[in-house]
């Protein structure tokens, strides 16, 4: 008899709900975009069309130049596989996380690399080289720390949408900082990940939903809260991802140097600021514990990767072994205090931020530029030796910049990026809320059914 | 009273089953098998021990030659990481796709190194490199394509007996093609990719079951159907294959080029050919979809790959930027279009293909290679300058072929390999069926259970 | 009725429970432990603070020598996410295995990199390259493999104090072997993995627990063996971690080779060493199966390996392709037989080893010591030329050793190994049974609850 009851509640449940979806294709803008929805990824197609022809127009190979590249494979690695799986973390969000970051990863990379070379055309022609490619993989980077803030917050079209506006800006502040400022950020920690995360926090700010009451809202969010948490399976594959990218980070802030003892100190700065990032976010996961001091696998999949963010723009500085050491200290306990007291202070205050980027990438990066304006006026030729100019571009030669001056743009670059990432970030998260971007609905959060053939 | 009506009824099924089981022994040729079920591996062994003495023989080292070779430690990589991790997609052959992926590689590794110097001996002795090296990792990726072609169908002896004869049959082609035709195919889609996936196909045709109609017959393919298909967590294991697999591509296209100029070409296209390609699989997926444009994990698995075989043959010669980027567009669309038409009607006529490796590999390669005939009879000693003869081996020196003339010889190269293929993997199926390999019951299909000791 | 029955019971349980953790609570020492368990891990802090100190003090940047190190990469892929995905393979130990695996690594570089660099300083500094980072990943193993025969077994704070102790004590045993003893052991498998199988050995003798059978163990010890298991994803992401180790063991073993063809032969013969133990480990795991032939897991993701262990000592060496394919048939044999028979034995004995390093490092590092003998006694200058003194440090000069001397001090250094890394794991063990190391109650093994906030 319970049974019967059961399955005729289920029924007129389900019968609502198809109901509920008929009226609202009936009167809202959607209907469109779910009649076409079959097509609905096609203006992609037409982006990658004029890539294609961009590149027909624009790109030449460059011979045998920068073949050799350290550092493009392990950056390969950590854009698709590192960022990647450490945002499977959700327990239904797996395939959008992979799938996604890989869709975003391969038409960004595209256009980053028209984006960033239009600023150093030769002839009226890009020159392709490995090196180039490179680029385009860090610029990817950037993109996906923004998609780690949105994560299961936007639908495919308002990430696309958010990917190619945001490759555009985040082009030009790269030129801004590296060309015209001049400032010294071999590991991106301004350019890249302090800039991914705060156009991130400028694009859910923006995005973030108007609640109006309606009777199923209730319903609609408790589902979407449950599924905003992980499994005990999704926190292990998120685990490759966390890994892929702590191993290569030490590829990534080298990749760019060009001296090899340049090199050889971004290797080992970065090594060392990541092991006692580790060490200090394991500790402090502990200490902040809600329960017993039990460790929290959100700070172990990322705070431990704080280190290598905080000492991105001054690896191939003379910081020190023992300074790597402590700039990881340092991160790891920003990141921790952060996931622990500010997300859910940001949360509160309508700044979503599923991954907690802000406290990955943004506040670490942030870290990273003031500790580039403390390194860059310490500076001397005496300690850098003929490494001076390949390490700060405009100092070195006859003229050029003293050691202070390249501190106050060092100051100028992280500012001018945290201001242009924050307003082109909530800019592009208004636009990015129009209709025919198929928003998501407050229970299609989080949830790969939305985009999914699901087994 | 219902649950022990049930019990009984599980009891009496179960009590059938051994039943049914005990009197297959009593009168089948497998009963042989199974009492020295413990020692079927044996045979392999010995062809161990063989290798062992071969190698004895006809091996030493080759000193310092070639040590540094690009390409080699990636495509490590894709072999028993991409591969394995690729074919773990269905829901309860996970360990025989890894277990079997590793085995089959590890012994053709040894054995692919001894078929293909067997064409190059010098002194009667095989000089090892770690060139020799990656050239065996290669020929293992054409096993590992028929296996994707025969995954879930075959014992393991059968698809232990098949890798041994296709080696040596693949290694006798990539001769012809590379050594007696002098055919282009740096990324090996003609002579690995092509040749896998029709070898595998012909196998599959040739093993085809003959369905006798036994009683017992629907459930059992009733079961087996429920098993050919992912779980929610076997698609993401399977990404973790198909993420590495697309990015050491470029190393794995890359890694027989000699010149710096090649090489850094091989990158370049193979690197964009994947992202264009991914991007055109994306919103393929869509546009085929059966469900409102959902995306399918079959071809984001897959499809996205399919750029890395189209652009191989053709990744060092000068297809331009946008040449790469448009063949990726066309890989995109015809291995998608592939799985979602071609490979149904492929299974109706009997030629079951598991992963699809018609639309990853047969179609993609063969697309190659007609590529292949175009860039050759474009060619020209102006744009190539002194890396003619390194691209095109028969062209450059005094005396040599016209581009007409490479072309046509690119054009055997292709027909020859779809030929030999297919008729080779046609009569190592036929003999594949012999009772002594113990063919696989159609109840035992897509199944772990038959090989491995389960949790 | 029944099921108001079984509630009720299991209330009481539960209530029985809650009880008995107050009482003991009361009662015992962990209460302090208890109280501030969020501060357990704060004399990691200190330690990492003073670890900060002494870099500071010593290390300093050593130009750009040998910047282009080979094999780092991969021994850093094998350390983090080999060792930790390969330990992932129990049911509900897998945030431990891969943060435990973390949190001791990243601890253990630090602190390795000084204990071996204080052996060798200059000026009273430690010069850093990519050299000095790649022999602290490669005494991490060491402390991993440790951590591989305790898995499940102990407390946070009792890995963290063996690693510590371990280091300092595998750092003298190096330099006695490498310096003193002047032994060949390019791959470590004598001072890497025989001495942390026999210190994991000794470590897990000494902490065998004293049953005082208390009313409470038997439920207790049940629920422990039925977490001493795997399921099927756990043995899944297992093989991440194994194919991993695997794909990179030629870069490891090769990676503090100096001359190019000593590089060149050491990664041939540990290819192939590795590839014939494979096929060996799939053969035997049939021929032991303790049902009809069946695979299994525990062999493939181990055994597979132990080829890279048993040639590590003399992969250098002149031993022949085929010398190097016959070492890993042995290995292969040894391993699997090691897993089915004498593991449960040595747990009978009381001295659990849950992942069997024993079987896949102790006995095959013990068997390429002894290779290294006979290969030693084998060198003539003949055979090796230049590469002798390479190769032998200690021979190749004038007035240096014979070939027996040297097969004599391999001898001693594998003795010497053993030897110590028994007593000092033994006293290790000792002291890590004290309570302020928070040492585990038998239903606390194997069990992520006891660290993990869980989803």
């Amino acid at each position: 008899m319970s049974c019967k009851l059961t399955d005729a509640v289920g029924y007129l449940i389900n019968l609502e709900r198809v109901q509920f979806s008929r009226f609202s294709l009936r009167r809202s803008p959607q209907i469109k975009m779910h009649k076409f929805s079959h097509l609905k990824y096609l203006p992609l197609m037409l982006f990658q069309l004029l890539l294609m022809v961009l590149f027909f127009i624009f790109v030449r190979y460059d011979g045998d130049k920068h073949h050799d590249l350290r550092g493009f494979e392990g950056t390969h690695v950590m854009i698709f596989v590192g960022f990647g799986f450490l945002m499977t973390f959700l327990k239904k969000y797996s395939y959008s996380a992979l799938g996604f970051n890989w869709f975003l990863a391969a038409i960004v990379i595209q256009w980053a690399f028209l984006c960033q070379n239009f600023y150093h055309l030769k002839d009226n022609k890009i020159l392709a080289t490995k090196e180039t490619l490179l680029e385009a993989d860090i610029m990817a980077a950037t993109v996906l720390i923004t998609f780690g803030a949105l994560l299961g917050l936007a639908s495919g079209l308002q990430l696309l949408f958010i990917a190619i506006v945001e490759v555009a800006i985040a082009c030009a502040n790269f030129y801004l900082v590296g060309d015209i400022l001049k400032a010294a950020d071999v590991g991106g920690s301004i350019a890249i990940h302090t800039f991914g995360a705060y156009f991130g926090l400028g694009t859910s700010w923006a995005m973030k939903p108007h609640h109006k009451k309606t009777s199923t809202a209730p319903t609609a969010t408790s589902a979407a809260v449950d599924l905003n948490g992980p499994t005990y399976i999704s926190d292990v594959t998120a685990m490759i991802g966390s890994l892929f990218l702590w191993i290569y980070w030490p590829s990534f802030n080298s990749a760019l140097t060009t001296t090899n003892s340049e090199y050889q100190r971004a290797v080992i700065n970065t090594y060392l600021a990541l092991a006692s990032a580790t060490v200090t976010t394991f500790v402090m996961s502990s200490v902040v514990s809600k329960h017993h001091g039990k460790l929290d696998m959100v700070h172990i999949q990322n705070s431990t990767l704080a280190g290598g963010v905080a000492v991105g723009s001054v690896c191939n500085m003379h910081i020190m072994p023992g300074g790597a050491v402590a700039i990881g200290i340092g991160a790891g306990l920003l990141s921790v205090l952060g996931y622990r007291f500010l997300t859910p202070l940001l949360t509160k205050w309508g700044i979503r931020d599923t991954c907690g980027v802000n406290n990955l990438h943004g506040m670490p990066g942030i870290y990273s530029g003031l500790l580039s304006v403390l390194f860059a006026a310490l500076a001397t030729s005496d300690e850098y030796g003929s490494d001076l100019g390949a390490v700060f571009g405009a100092m070195g030669g006859d003229g050029s910049r003293t050691a202070t001056s390249q501190a106050l743009y060092q100051l100028y670059a992280t500012l001018a990026t945290i201001v242009i990432a924050t307003i082109g970030g909530a800019f592009t998260g208004l636009f990015a809320k129009l209709s025919f971007l198929s928003p998501l609905k407050d229970n299609e959060h989080y949830d790969d059914d939305v985009n999914w053939e699901l087994p």
